[in-house]
């Protein structure tokens, strides 16, 4: 085994990501690699919040104090958000009592941020509840909120000048026809 | 809400990251912040192994064609590889046929690369073969291979000079012995 071609291109690079992980470990994100912390520390940057440490609770706060439930979504793989893996009226208590801010990105590019009071986000709460108690008490296996509904429903926090180039990954093209795929 | 100061620190450095997911995407990874993605790249790079696409089977293969299980661990986290969350003996019979490479590192820094035969990881399917027939045919979740198994029996492929500067989360320090933590 030796290093492809590309890893001096790696190495090259890798001092500005030791930068950005340093700059997340000062806001409390000790990985940016994982569970989307590289993105989830643009969110809290741009808006000023602070986030709060464990995975109970909601989950960051702004300077006067007030807690946010923080949700991202990448539109270029689905159209919801995500919510909780157990869906349960205790959840969807602490869910009411705090706005919810939604953050889209295209890839690793935070496109537009979002926030929702417990008013405009009451019509889920209401919908989850009831199929809870129609299920038999069962917890609700991650029930989605559509980025449509945020989009149109939302105060818009924030939104994106394009970046400069595609950091997505390409479809390959098959540029020579005697050569099918 | 307003942004943080640290905003225009993150502007500076992000086009680098952008540079950095470009590099991923050429290799098949679409989010450097999601699931180690930017992590994997870093192996793959100093390998020059091929990710395979999907997540069934093994994940690398090298120039040869060789298929190649890749793990990680953060030993600032713990002092164990996770495996497999339904661990049985069909997904035991595909590891028997390929090579593992285990990667180590402290927080983003990758530490050590070591690669481990079969005939050395033949221990581990036994015990797991043995307990998922006691347990009465139910899958595992997720048993654990040591670091120090790793370090002792496996075949090291790369070891890393130390970063110019910590990269993860410092404790807070409190400097004022007037004002108790």
């Amino acid at each position: 085994m030796k290093p492809h071609a590309d890893w001096d291109e790696l190495e090259r690079i890798f001092p500005s990501i030791r930068e950005y992980q340093r700059l997340a470990a000062k806001h409390g994100i000790d990985d940016i690699f994982q569970d989307n912390g590289g993105k989830i520390l643009q969110v809290l940057l741009v808006l000023g919040l602070t986030q709060l440490p464990g995975r109970e609770g909601n989950d960051a706060k702004d300077a006067d104090g007030n807690e946010f439930e923080l949700k991202s979504v990448n539109i270029l793989k689905t159209v919801n958000f995500s919510t909780h893996h157990h869906m349960n009226p205790v959840i969807i208590k602490k869910y009411r009592q705090v706005d919810w801010i939604f953050a889209t990105y295209e890839g690793i590019e935070l496109k537009e941020i979002y926030r929702l009071t417990p008013e405009t986000l009451e019509p889920f709460y209401l919908r989850w509840e009831e199929k809870w108690h129609q299920d038999g008490r069962k917890d609700i296996n991650n029930p989605k909120i559509p980025v449509s509904y945020v989009q149109a429903h939302g105060e818009r926090l924030y939104a994106s000048n394009p970046p400069p180039a595609p950091t997505v990954v390409q479809p390959a093209i098959n540029f020579d026809p005697e050569q099918p795929d």
